[in-house]
């Protein structure tokens, strides 16, 4: 059985995808505490692949994920998830929600149910843990009344039993998990595919307007960019861009050759179905077609065959 | 005296950082338990301004501080300052590294200084607290062994002694905090400014290279982009902007004023000096020199004194 790498303890939101994103196949899940390290762990060949988070729409992205997979040997992504942030708060059997005069959880689920709790638990304390699955661990050991965790948690800690479920002050947060392995055959085109890169420039008056002009002349549309300097390099900018289309698209890959052409470093971090499967659209002087017949032409003229 | 709020509670990096921001004025600090509510009162005039973090160059930016600028009321930044991010570890009197058994800090301390608690300290049982002066308070308290915090935390548990100074596994580790204030008289500009804006632009393929195109054109350096979904309407986002020059620049306006035609929305988040002190660099072509004598060259044309 394959072994699939993902950001521990056991019982959290990325336990929780992780698993979404093995859907189909057999897997054994093993935890690591930090995301540097299942990225090494695939690099070393300890398992198949990883599941690690990449931007969350509340907390921002996840910078270690993103310095991981541009640090040491290749990796490229190969299928998303979007897990809504939504929390269950569990209890041991038999406490009610009047009962509850403590409350425990990471840091950052506090502040996500924030007003939930203000209105819900006015009273309780606040206590917090290194994560949210330690929260539902301690809460059965009796250490807490109430923990706000993960749904997949209560299948570590089972005694636990859920006194409000899918909590979350901002209704729409959602978390962008991938699913990250060593370079090999890629997923297929699907039609509603996104393609991952790391590009690094210096900075130029204008680098990255070209770079960008570089997708945008070929009708490629962005859906993420985020600036990072390298710690190599003064001045010099790594971006991290995410857009529509598979990099077997002619359109893609004409474009990631003149982005190899003009940057000091392009890492391709792949090309994988997009989780809402919404197709990409593309323009006629930018379809395959036109590429075909556009190569064609060239050849042509080129052998003295057309003017 | 002003009254200044800061992300609190008292004894963090941010009342750090917010001390910097307001030196050579007297100013007394009021800590606000998050940035949307330090941000709220200066909107409800309870406070002259605030002292927020705005990107980590470990933990990425701070989504709750960039949207928080962009909802309600218009607020700019006045000031920033780049913090190291060094940790102290700290302790009770008579206390030594050799006995330390328990070692308390908010969980992103603790990951920034992993290595070293690794080499260090590797028996020592870590604990989460909600903030590094929280893990202060309760070292004091006696309840951990030793706390890692901000330096600025010995000014509210000075019971407490340094056991180790200037922590950190990546040395260069900074925060960039911003004074943020309504908007009134913009500070001079300094010839090394940084102008912050919010833009929103449909996801039409090339807007966004477009709207870049606007700054490059006039030879402007962008220091920071950022893309974050609106909450508003599917498929439309906004762009976090850093680059050089301050508006009183007549490159930095004229390429405002062209931002302000082609987007949905543009925000303003202000004109400050940049924290590095590095000079903008001006192209001849986009000096103010340059800009006043093309104008009046087409004021005379249009009087028909030039052809």
């Amino acid at each position: 059985m394959p072994e699939i790498a993902y950001l521990g303890p056991p019982g959290t939101f990325t336990e929780q995808a992780t698993r979404a994103l093995t859907e189909g196949f057999d897997a054994a899940l093993i935890p690591y505490d930090t995301v540097p390290r299942a990225l090494a762990a695939i690099r070393a060949g300890e398992v198949l692949a990883a599941g690690v988070p990449v931007e969350n729409s509340v907390e921002g992205s996840v910078p270690a994920t993103l310095d991981a997979l541009v640090t040491g040997e290749p990796l490229v992504a190969v299928r998303e998830v979007l897990l809504p942030v939504r929390f269950d708060l569990l209890a041991r059997p038999g406490v009610e929600l009047a009962q509850v005069r403590t409350v425990a959880s990471h840091p950052h689920a506090l502040a996500q149910v924030r007003d939930w709790l203000a209105a819900n638990l006015p009273d309780a304390a606040q206590r917090v843990t290194s994560s949210t699955a330690a929260a539902a661990e301690a809460t059965e050991a009796g250490e807490f009344d109430a923990a706000l965790a993960a749904p997949v948690v209560t299948e570590h800690y089972r005694s636990l039993v859920p006194l409000a479920r899918g909590l979350a002050d901002v209704r729409d947060a959602v978390t962008r998990f991938l699913l990250v392995r060593r370079p090999g055959p890629l997923p297929e085109p699907t039609g509603a595919d996104r393609t991952s890169v790391a590009a690094v420039i210096g900075d130029e008056v204008g680098s990255l307007t070209e770079l960008l002009s570089e997708l945008s002349l070929r009708g490629i549309n962005l859906s993420r960019i985020e600036s990072r300097p390298t710690k190599d390099r003064l001045g010099e900018y790594r971006f991290f861009l995410d857009f529509d289309g598979h990099v077997a698209d002619a359109r893609i890959g004409d474009a990631l050759t003149a982005l190899r052409r003009r940057c000091n470093e392009v890492r391709f971090l792949g090309s994988y179905p997009k989780a809402d499967r919404a197709p990409a659209t593309v323009r006629p002087s930018a379809s395959e077609q036109a590429f075909r017949a556009s190569a064609k032409w060239l050849e042509d003229v080129r052998a003295g065959r057309l003017a």
